[in-house]
């Protein structure tokens, strides 16, 4: 099997000089693809997560296409939550369904335990396919404790986390082990997929910014920490969106490094989180803007992340509407890029 | 008529010393309240919002009901466009909708002049009504140019405000004059209200928070500082969301005071900020909590803003599941709370 180590990616990771940072996009495999649209007619969602070749391809099809640094296996952060229980559904034309939402100390007791390996191989699978067939570096993923528990409670997405955030301050004691369950569950993970041989890992705490300080600090911060303290072997990344204000909490996360929505600073990241890599951040719907101001996009946001430990990415996942277009020409903007020529 | 520059908002909008800050929620009337849904099934939202009589009437409801220490006029941000030539509608079970979005520089220049005691004088009258049946001080609102051009280039809500960036980034002259024209009718308005009576006026920017740093700067605050350039004779509030990554612009942005979202660090925003007054910001979502979990939240946040310049309100407005019980509990918490006998 080939080695990573030298990797554009590892070297970011490790903030080793590069001549410009690697580049790759969340929600790169997707349906902005018409490769992948063509899959998707034949296959539903939860099928194409659930075979291994299929999640394989899936992963394959943008690295075939543009020249990305790196693949993220295709997936999807609510598949623990099947295995743990939830009665998961992805309805055409719907966000995720959980048709039997946690509402209860009993229903926080009910979850079942999560063996990676046993009741979820496909991801793992998946990535050894990867390597057999790409050179290029695969990242594994998983979500957050705090977020997988929004969409178990809910029983979907919400724009307020009412019945969450309800079941989180009548029921402190109850939520709080849901969130350790859903910490042991998502470690175990995050270190199988590692073992498998992702060359990093990054965690989703995607609604993380729907709570205020003082709840981030109570309710999901622990969880994240518990996550973080069980993975080992490769570098983890921390994702979260809407999070600015917590910013000061993040050095306590127990990453190794941060993805930054598009909004975030990075100066005051810099200055708050000190000399860790960071990726990111350039807005997903800059992606159908006229060449000419994605590249220009692109260049600011390289010269603020400076010259090394810096994993160019979006600020957030490719939508269905990004042209492929948009695509190429952010990647060609952080190709042409080279630190050796600039200052 | 009566004066109310002893009021408790008018001190804390001072920085004078109170013995507890005053109290007021963002939709403090509205869907939670039994008796506006009784006026809501007889009523047409715009007829609402455009009959004096009926938006002082709602206006009044939660003043009635609750001690809050001031009333905010029922009106709605998007009025003004529909004056302009914005096609915009309230449909049942539907957010706003405008029927003929503005996707071009001609579209800009179709947009009418604005000038609001002859187009829109219903929030000034029934701001003088109120006046006139109550001793508590009214609030005047608007939206901000880049929160009303997402809704009117987009033709309504966006979870990405795809349509409003593209234009913005192709069309940016286009998109230029757009905020110009839009912040002199929003200057208008607010100086309108001012003149009828409002104590205040707040700016309601909902979706600057979807923009990153460069496009903020270069598109959305040149409109505000216009608007707030406009506007004398009464104190102004600029209230935005998910901007906590903007707080070192806003002291550029000319409003006497700002009020923070539920996630807003107040250790940093008055660092950041200086001695401006400070409006929030307990989490609209806790209001279904547990009495005592909103009492010591409503308390830690009344601890972190100090003892002068700061009114008590929500991070974000008022739900439809609000419950009455909580807004009760959150403002008996503020009520109880006295200055005079904390450490």
């Amino acid at each position: 099997m080939h080695d990573d180590s030298q990797s554009l990616i590892a070297k970011a990771l490790r903030k080793e000089p590069v001549t410009r940072p690697p580049v790759w996009m969340m929600r790169q495999a997707g349906r902005y693809l018409p490769e992948y649209m063509e899959l998707r007619r034949q296959y539903g969602f939860l099928e194409r997560c659930y075979n291994p070749e299929l999640a394989a391809e899936i992963t394959l099809q943008p690295l075939r296409r543009f020249p990305f640094d790196a693949g993220i296996i295709f997936s999807d952060i609510l598949l623990p939550l099947d295995c743990m229980g939830a009665d998961l559904h992805f309805r055409e034309g719907k966000g995720p369904q959980i048709d039997n939402p946690v509402r209860s100390a009993e229903d926080v007791d009910a979850l079942t335990d999560f063996e990676p390996e046993r009741d979820l191989p496909s991801p793992m699978e998946a990535i050894r396919l990867c390597r057999q067939r790409t050179d290029k570096p695969i990242l594994g993923f998983a979500g957050a404790p705090f977020t997988l528990a929004c969409y178990l409670i809910e029983g979907g997405g919400s724009k307020t986390w009412h019945h969450t955030k309800h079941f989180m301050w009548s029921q402190p004691e109850a939520f709080k082990k849901l969130m350790d369950k859903l910490a042991v569950a998502v470690g175990k993970h995050l270190q199988a997929q590692i073992n498998a041989g992702a060359v990093a890992v990054q965690l989703f705490d995607t609604w993380a910014g729907a709570l205020s300080r003082e709840d981030y600090l109570e309710f999901a911060l622990p969880a994240v920490q518990k996550v973080f303290s069980m993975v080992s072997g490769a570098p983890t990344l921390y994702f979260s969106r809407d999070t600015q204000c917590f910013l000061d909490f993040y050095p306590q996360v127990g990453a190794d490094a941060f993805a930054l929505d598009w909004r975030v600073d990075w100066t005051r990241a810099q200055q708050v989180l000190g000399d860790v890599p960071l990726q990111g951040n350039l807005d997903p719907i800059a992606l159908p803007a006229p060449p000419e101001i994605i590249r220009q996009k692109v260049h600011h946001i390289i010269q603020q992340a400076g010259p090394t430990g810096h994993i160019f990415n979006l600020g957030h996942g490719c939508t269905p509407q990004t042209p492929i277009s948009g695509v190429q020409a952010a990647i060609d903007a952080v190709l042409e890029w080279d630190w050796s020529k600039v200052g």
